[in-house]
């Protein structure tokens, strides 16, 4: 792998009013070229403080990549640092120039002196012209045979850029012409990180040293992904085909998806596959789990609706739990929430059904039910099975614990 | 300002699998406390890098913050390079141990070797207690007087610790005792930034260079910040009540909620005021908003329940919405939507409903409802009033942008 460093630009990122996703997005574009992201720096709009990270990181990797600093307003100066550290004076480049106006034209604006200034380049970079937006990329290329490419810091132009702009293949041809990468990730579910790292002890010794396992926890999901290097295409892959399925064979039931899927998405998958449709009747999640469904695209073939019943009575009315199973069990029950799962599949005319009833917290914990206890109840045409969990933490957490535990749930009936 | 520098460390945020938050947070929570970030560097799980980035900044930066490193993995090996940074050996913490033991008997998970070496910690620091996990907080005081703070990676756990665990305080009061800050915030609807800032050109131009006003846009939301700085606590406070209330008078009708609440915040507490009840019925955000409003600890007092209608039928059958009006003017209608938020209060016996119905997308739109049309109603004691949205953006920005505009009309209806 060659080792590269990406350089953040902006007071926004500093000051924690704009999260960074560009630095991801390059590391995760620049992986199968066999290029890794080893270090990210983020410095303000600061001239010294740019020239510094630029002389510091170009000295040490063979690939530097900027974002930001390159709008049209005043505490943009990144081309100017560049143009100091590279040599050469800034000329107005008529080809960006013409993007500008085109971009200007198309979005009804009249230009300015400071939007004409974002066509002036350093005479010692190659442009390469950003359709996606008025600020041009530049290419530098040091004396020491380092590459550093600036490109502007809004993710829809850098991401747009980078992969269907040909700007990481164009890096890509130029670094590293004859590496190859593949990778494989499943997703575990029913086990911890250590666990996990203890069942695999064996597997990560034998493992040949082209390949890595890295561990990607999102409780109670656990993510591995396998990560193999070599001289052609055809080795590398099979290389990771050959050990992946060792991975698999020995993790077995714990693997409940293959790939880079959500939990929401691989059970929008298996309806599809099998015909079946899903509503949910929440209590204590208050319309997450519905959330959840309704977030991936086209999910309203799968998906008919949801009853948030909040109060008893709506649990009554609309779900038909019996009022003899509330008084008797209460609200967070086996019984009440079998009978909402239920109840929502015959309400919702839906083939399968998830359903919760717990305690979110902070108040109405008792010592029999504390804060934490939630029942979940899963309906399929196979019939209506129902689990209690103690989810530890804050309200925001059971929650969404919870329904990511009631979506896994419905998952593992399937 | 004293200034600081952070240190985030993970391979999986290097990898790009994982976008750092922390930064971010840590920016805006020191802030007010007169500690600016002046740089972030991210590092893999690397001990030489680590050590020399914790190096090279602490040369520089009077405080030093790190998060991640420290789970129970075996490339977790911040721990052991802060020893040799910092000196002394690496011994077992009986209080850590405990909490550790804590965290895993509520889980119901069992310790192993791995897991108890999170109680290891270097002589050379101090411990504070994580309440929130496993791996502990670090604090080392550096020969020329420098303060490095030893975070965890997981969000939950570095964000909670640094405001409810106190960790922010701590750090202001060691790195500057004679500075005391206050600050006052505000939130706004129905401006644009720019709007806001010609309008408060002279309160800028008139405040007293001790205070500070900051724009923190959340679309479709502005929150304006005040900060101050001073040698007392007192007067630091009288000044900024001061230009507080003339802010707030200066704004008028544009601030609809004062202090660090959310919308679903103000909004329980202005039903919980007037004793008036809440429930939904959502087609395109699909359960989000009942999911906003039960995110509010105490929110059963005020909602009652909510139906997500994915399909016409259920809009009809639960809801009442006419067979007639589906017909003439389509699920997304001011007809629909209007009749949504009526049978809902009427289904869930609220005094008050949001309906929504529109086109989250890819899929489904058509030239006279493109994506990102929604139509969205709000019932209340005195009326029903619906109005027509186009938001721009994916999937998952349709939802959360007519989830946030949604509640704000029941807001401004109260």
């Amino acid at each position: 792998m060659k080792k590269a460093a990406v350089i953040i630009i902006g007071n926004e990122i500093l000051l924690g009013r704009v999260t960074d996703t560009n630095s991801g997005f390059i590391a995760r574009t620049l992986d199968p070229y066999g290029i890794s992201v080893d270090t990210i720096v983020t410095v303000g709009d600061d001239g010294a403080a740019i020239a510094d990270a630029v002389r510091r990181l170009t000295a040490t990797y063979p690939l530097v990549l900027t974002t930001g600093g390159l709008g049209p307003t005043k505490d943009d100066i990144t081309k100017k640092v560049l143009c100091e550290i590279y040599g050469g004076t800034l000329r107005m480049d008529d080809a960006v120039l013409a993007n500008v106006e085109r971009v200007f034209a198309a979005k009804g604006l009249r230009m300015n002196d400071l939007t004409r200034q974002q066509a002036l380049v350093p005479t010692s970079c190659t442009v390469i012209q950003n359709t996606l937006g008025t600020a041009p990329i530049m290419e530098f290329h040091g004396t020491d045979g380092h590459i550093l490419v600036s490109l502007p810091g809004v993710p829809f132009e850098t991401q747009g850029m980078l992969v269907n702009g040909g700007v990481a293949e164009r890096i890509a041809r130029e670094l590293t012409p004859d590496v190859h990468t593949a990778h494989r990730t499943l997703l575990t579910y029913g086990i911890t990180e250590s666990g996990l790292a203890e069942r695999l002890d064996n597997f990560e010794n034998e493992m040949p040293a082209t390949l890595r396992l890295a561990y990607l926890p999102d409780s109670p999901i656990i993510k591995l992904r396998l990560d193999a290097v070599g001289a052609d295409s055809v080795s590398v892959n099979a290389l990771v085909d050959e050990w992946f399925d060792r991975l698999r064979s020995q993790l077995g039931d714990l693997v409940f998806a293959i790939g880079e899927v959500s939990v929401e998405e691989r059970l929008e998958q298996i309806l599809r596959e099998r015909g079946l449709t899903v509503g949910t009747a929440e209590s204590c999640t208050g319309g997450n789990i519905a959330h959840r469904l309704t977030s991936v695209a086209g999910s309203s073939e799968v998906y008919n609706g949801s009853i948030v019943s909040y109060t008893n009575e709506l649990k009554h009315n609309i779900l038909g739990v019996s009022n003899e199973n509330l008084e008797e069990y209460g609200a967070v029950s086996e019984a009440v929430v079998r009978q909402m799962a239920e109840g929502a599949a015959r309400v919702l005319g839906t083939d399968c059904a998830i359903a919760t009833s717990g305690i979110a917290g902070p108040g109405g914990g008792t010592p029999a039910k504390p804060v934490g206890t939630v029942w979940m109840a899963v309906t399929t045409p196979s019939g209506t099975v129902a689990e209690c969990h103690r989810i530890p933490g804050n309200r925001a957490r059971v929650i969404e614990r919870a329904t990511v535990t009631a979506l896994l749930m419905l998952l593992k009936q399937l």
